[in-house]
């Protein structure tokens, strides 16, 4: 019998219902794991494997196809990651849109009311109530990356009634025409002089590497805010650390350049900085997990009909 | 010569130019002060003035109109606050929803994405990401008051995809169409059992005291969220710390029955509660003085002209 095998532990019981149903009715034998430990065991005659970490990859010799929860598939790139060589790789992109969204509004409004500075007069027991703000509305934000989680930042962010919301990215089109405009990535440099709230959405590819770095970085105007929430490396961390250090520049990073984040690292003290360990995207939403059980039953169905995958991950691009 | 007053400390330049071309205009002379206490000499023969505080009202004899820059007017409310018989009393209703809408949003999102609970991690260095969090969207929320706060909330949190928006108000009206469905104030009972997220941007009077009381705390299901940018006193504190010790309810509030705070009231370790000193709607917003100042002129170029005034303010009523 054809085998799949779950090693996704926040999964509920409802989740596992609906794969199992869709899996027999395919001639598929599904096993559930808590983690990926528990699976390796029974990963060699695995057909599909739907969950995370490179190990699952190394350790199935006749995988055919591999799905991981995660958008990011950083993991899953390089020489030997993958012991068949007839695996492909899924990811879930489009399952982390709405809860990442929400995540940047409250970054952005968190930072721009300056709620860390009322959150230490609270905890003083202080009745201080005349600190300046910024909002929203008026700004001029640029969205690198205008993937699924740019546009659902941008759906949100639109009825909060911004200057300008410019989309950037390979193509320069304007997808789901939910940008007042987009540019590539070439021209990005005559955008960051424009830009009041830059938010990056961006994979951590070779060519995303320290794409802002201290030279784009100096482009900002005075206060502008970046917020990161793609991955760490699209960041110069040291060059963004001394800008916020100089008060030039605040931040909202949900990802950092090494994860975790060493303890000694001098951006735990950093000032004008909002910090996350990386959570805007996490799996504890319940509408999050659903839309990865359904994005991959999508593609099983697909599978199983001899259809090319939807999320298929090209892994030499990395996303 | 007529006399205008002005006495709000925060306007800038820019604004005090264009309330003296105004005045200038219309034949009037007008002073700026930075607060009540300067302006204090020169309210004998104050005809119009633009300011905060009952102070103003008491020692301005022949005041025909006062403006104050706030929406609230409780402090004009009661017998011999006006010392001129003639006065009309005008608020800024209007000027404030952008920016509270703003602080909504972000507690809404701060609570249900534990971000209390986050920066404690943060605060200790750790890498805790599992903690589960919930999301506006699928959300049933009730906005109790429709007026420009409600509305600029709806405007926002429509963008989030909720299940499904209710308003709450004295008419039953759908102001601009902007909720779901519109019901009674006497039907409340009926929304609370159906609210995930509580909104309350109500006036403090005689009508709305307590109006979440005890008993319709209760009627609220476990974990819903009460958000309070109205008036404190429309909410009975006590009964609410109650719910938020016990695990029931969560809230998130801007107000409070006394403000400020008593150093010494328990609601300042109360779990369960993201608070603020009352910041929600404060003047330090450009957008919201550029609005106090516009919103003050129109009724300006009405009251030269002998008609009724926009913002007047019914004093019996108190809104």
């Amino acid at each position: 019998m054809r085998k799949l095998i779950v090693t996704i532990g926040v999964l509920e019981a409802c989740h596992r219902e609906k794969i199992r149903a869709a899996a027999e009715k395919r001639g598929f034998e599904v096993s559930f794991f808590e983690n990926e430990q528990e699976s390796l065991p029974h990963l060699t005659d695995a057909e599909v494997v739907f969950g995370q970490g490179a190990v699952l990859a190394k350790n199935s010799p006749n995988l055919r196809w591999l799905c991981t929860p995660s958008a990011g598939v950083n993991q899953f790139l390089g020489e030997h990651v993958f012991a068949s060589p007839e695996a492909v790789l899924t990811n879930s992109s489009g399952a982390y849109g709405v809860t990442i969204a929400e995540h940047v509004v409250m970054l952005i409004l968190e930072v721009l009311r300056r709620q860390q500075d009322y959150t230490e007069i609270v905890s003083r027991r202080e009745w201080i109530r005349n600190l300046p703000v910024r909002s929203i509305r008026d700004s001029r934000i640029t969205l690198l990356g205008t993937g699924d989680i740019g546009q659902e930042v941008a759906i949100r962010l639109r009825a909060f009634g911004p200057a300008c919301m410019t989309g950037v990215n390979r193509s320069g089109r304007n997808p789901g025409e939910r940008f007042d405009c987009v540019v590539r990535q070439d021209a990005l440099d005559s955008v960051l002089p424009e830009t009041e709230i830059l938010i990056i959405s961006l994979p951590g590819t070779a060519d995303t590497f320290h794409m802002l770095d201290a030279r784009r970085l100096a482009m900002l105007p005075e206060h502008a805010l970046v917020v990161n929430v793609g991955r760490g490396t699209v960041v110069d961390q040291k060059a963004l650390e001394q800008e916020l250090r100089a008060g030039r520049l605040c931040a909202a990073l949900d990802v950092f350049e090494e994860e975790p984040l060493p303890p000694e690292d001098s951006l735990w003290t950093c000032p004008n900085l909002l910090m996350a360990p990386h959570v805007a995207g996490n799996m504890t939403l319940p509408y999050t997990k659903n839309r990865i059980v359904d994005l991959f039953l999508e593609d099983f169905e697909r599978y199983c009909d001899g259809k090319p995958l939807e999320r298929k991950v090209d892994l030499k691009k990395g996303y």
